[in-house]
C-alpha cells in the first residue's frame, strides 16, 4: 500500500490522480490533500477518500473548513501548511501538482523529508533545477516526472545509461496556433488560445502550450532532470501527440515512448515504476490513427520556445525569471489586460533586463522570481 | 574484446558484422568465418579478419581453399563442418546469419557449446523454437535477435517485466505489393517482386517479405522468444518502416522502437546489449521523415500472413512445415518455374495436408521439414 500526499487534488492531475487510486484500492490510500481554495471540491475529496490532513492555501477557506471538519482531520493553511504537507509523516509518495512557483518550496520540504516525489509541477525544476537536483542526487530522491514528455524519455531510459543518450527528442503539438505566423498571431482571443488540440489541461498551461512557453520550459526540466545539456535536447513538431517523446542513442536507435493523451498513464507510471498496473484504458488504435506527422518548430514566431532554449543554454537565475515574468503575463492576458503577442514581448524585455546568476542558491533564485514579477507587472502597467 | 563466430559471412548480415567489427577493433576480434561457397569473398574476409576457421558448406570449394590456405587455418566444410563452427572454443558469441533451415543445428550446437548467440536466421524459431527455446532457458543462454522488429521488441523490453506486457505490434512495410488486391498480383515478375521500398536484404527473404511470409514468420519468432501467446501479436502496416515494432503494457503505455533501415542498429546491439556503443551513423531525421502511416494488413490478398498466424496459433510441427514449403516454393519461384501466386496457393495445399504434432522433438521437425520439402516438390511437378 503506497501512502499519497496529493498537493494540488482538486486540479487536473491532481483528480486523475484521484481517478487511479480509484482504481486500484488495494495499492493506493490518501493520507494528505491540498489545494488553493476550492473549498467545495476539496469537502467532497475529503468524504471519498478520509486522508489524515488537508491544506487550503486560502487562509479564510481553510478556517471555514476547520469549523466543518470540528477537528476529526488536520486543516493545514497558507504556505507554510503546504510545506507541513509535503513533510507529512504517513506519507509514502508526495504527488507535486501545484501551480506555479510556489511548488519549489514544498518540493524542499518533501526531499528533506525523504518522500517519493511524484512532479507535475514544472516550476519546480525550470526555476530551481540549479537548486533542487543537487539535493535530489544527495539524498538519493526517487523523483519521477509526470509531465507526458518527461515521463516518456523517464520509461525510453528504463534500463538504459544515459551515458549512452546522444539526444532527448521532445516532441510538441505545436498548439492551437501552428503554422500561424507572427501577424496572424495579432489579436487572437483567449477562448483561441484556450482551445488546445489534443490536450485537455489547466488554463495557465493550455496558453503555455499556446505560446510553447510550455515546451520551453520542458527543455529546462529534461536538462535538470537527466543532466544532459541543452544543445542536446531538440524539438519536434508532432500534431497528433502520440508519441510523447523519445531518445536517441549513441548507436543510433530511438526509443520512443507512444500513446493516448492521458495523464493517467504518466501519473500511474510515476507512481508504480519500475512496475506498471493495469489501467483502465482502450488500447491505442494504430490503424484509427492512420498518421503521425512532424514539422520544425517555428522559433521565430513562437519566440517563447527560442527564449526557453536560451535559458537552458545559460541555465542560472535566467530560468526562474523566463517563468516568473511568463506567469505574471500569462495572468494578465487570461484577465484580458493584454494581447497573446504581449505575452512574449513582455517577457522578452523582463528577460533582457536580467543579470544573469549562473550558479544560483534558493535565496538567489526567490529573489529573481520577485524582480521579474515586478518587472514584469512594471512594464504591463506602462502600456 | 568480445570473440566472434559469424555463420553466413558473405551474405547481408554477414557483411554487415563485420563492418560493426572494422568500427570498433578494439570491441571484436573475428575467430569463425563461414559461408556456403562463396570463395573470392570469404578469401578476403580471410586477408582481413585473419580468423582461426573457416567453413565452406560446399565441399569443392572447401577443398579449394584448403590447398590456398596451405594449412595456415582451419578449413571445415558440410554441415558438420558448420556444426563444428558453431561450437568453435575460442568464440564468445556466434552470429547465425545462416539462410534457411539448416540454421537449426549449428544454433543447437551453439547453445550446448554455451556460446552467446546473436540470432538473424528466422527459420531456426519458426521450425523449431518449441525445441530451441527451451534449451535455451535451461542453459541461461544470452540469445539476442538481429532482426529488426525482434531487436525493436528486445529494446522496448529492456528493464520492462514481460508479465505487464499487454501485447506485441509487429510492424511490416507491406512490401513491394501493398495495397493490391489478388488479381492484381497475376502474373507480377520477380523482378517487381525483388524491389523491396524500404530494406535492402537478400533475395529470399526479399520475396518473403512480398508474399508477407515474413511477417508470419516473424510473428512465430515474437512467439517463441517472449513467450507471448500469438493472439496476443499484433501486426500493423507502416510503409516507412521507421517504428520497427512497439510493445504495449499493460498501463496503456506503448514503447517503440524507431530509426533508420540500417541493419547495423540491430546487429550490433544484438552484440553489445545491454551496453551501447557508437555507430557511424547520421542521426534520424523527423522533419525530414514528415510523416509515419498505418494501415491494416490484408490477410485475405496476402494469405502467408494468414498461414504465418494459424501456425502461431496451432505451434508445433505445422510452422516447420509452413517454413519449408515456403522455402522451396520461393526456390522455385525465384528459378522462374512458377508464378508469384503459385507461392502461397502451393503452401496452403501442403499445409493443409500435414497432420499438425503440437509438442514435437527436434527429429519430428527434421520429419516433417522433409515431407515437406516433398510433398511441395510433388504438388510443383504436377502443375
Amino acid at each position: 500500500m503506497q501512502r499519497l500526499g496529493i498537493l494540488g487534488s482538486t486540479g487536473s492531475i491532481g483528480t486523475q490522480t484521484l481517478n487511479i487510486v480509484d482504481q486500484h484500492p488495494k495499492e493506493f490510500s490518501v493520507k494528505v490533500l491540498s489545494a488553493n481554495s476550492s473549498l467545495e471540491l476539496i469537502e467532497k475529496q475529503i468524504k471519498q477518500y478520509n486522508p489524515e490532513a488537508v491544506c487550503l492555501v486560502n487562509e479564510t477557506k481553510a478556517d471555514e473548513l476547520k469549523k466543518k471538519t470540528k477537528g476529526k482531520i488536520h486543516i493545514l493553511s497558507g504556505y507554510k501548511g503546504l510545506d507541513e504537507a509535503a513533510r507529512w509523516e504517513s506519507v509514502d509518495t508526495v504527488v507535486q501538482a501545484l501551480v506555479g512557483n510556489i511548488g519549489m518550496k514544498p518540493t524542499i520540504e518533501a526531499i528533506h523529508a525523504r518522500k517519493k516525489i511524484a512532479l507535475a509541477n514544472k516550476e519546480t525544476l525550470v526555476s530551481a533545477g540549479a537548486v533542487v537536483m543537487p539535493l535530489i542526487k544527495k539524498y538519493q530522491i526517487d523523483l519521477t516526472p509526470i509531465d507526458s514528455e518527461h515521463s516518456a524519455i523517464f520509461q525510453c531510459l528504463k534500463g538504459e545509461n544515459v551515458k549512452e543518450v546522444s539526444k532527448l527528442i521532445i516532441t510538441c503539438s505545436g498548439g492551437p496556433f501552428r503554422g500561424r505566423k507572427i501577424h496572424e498571431l495579432e489579436g487572437v482571443t483567449k477562448e483561441q488560445a484556450l482551445n488546445h488540440p489534443t490536450w485537455k489541461m489547466g488554463g495557465k498551461i493550455t496558453i503555455d502550450s499556446a505560446t510553447l512557453m510550455n515546451k520551453g520550459f520542458e527543455v529546462n526540466e529534461a536538462m535538470w532532470l537527466y543532466d544532459i545539456p541543452a544543445e542536446k535536447i531538440d524539438v519536434v513538431v508532432h500534431p497528433q501527440s502520440i508519441i510523447h517523446s523519445m531518445v536517441e542513442f549513441v548507436d543510433g536507435s530511438i526509443m520512443a515512448q507512444v500513446g493516448h493523451h492521458d495523464m493517467r498513464i504518466p501519473i500511474q507510471y510515476a507512481l508504480t515504476h519500475p512496475n506498471r498496473i493495469k489501467l483502465d484504458i482502450q488500447p491505442f488504435d494504430f490503424v484509427k490513427a492512420k498518421q503521425f506527422t512532424f514539422e520544425q518548430p517555428d522559433t521565430k514566431t513562437f519566440e517563447c520556445l527560442q527564449m526557453g532554449l536560451d535559458a537552458a543554454a545559460k541555465k542560472g537565475t535566467v530560468c526562474c525569471v523566463l517563468n516568473a515574468a511568463n506567469d505574471t503575463s500569462v495572468e494578465a492576458f487570461l484577465r484580458n489586460e493584454i494581447e497573446f503577442l504581449d505575452i512574449q514581448r513582455t517577457i522578452k524585455e523582463v528577460v533582457s533586463q536580467h543579470k544573469n546568476i549562473k550558479h544560483p542558491e534558493f535565496n538567489d533564485v526567490l529573489k529573481a522570481d520577485e524582480w521579474a514579477r515586478e518587472e514584469t507587472l512594471k512594464i504591463l502597467h506602462s502600456k
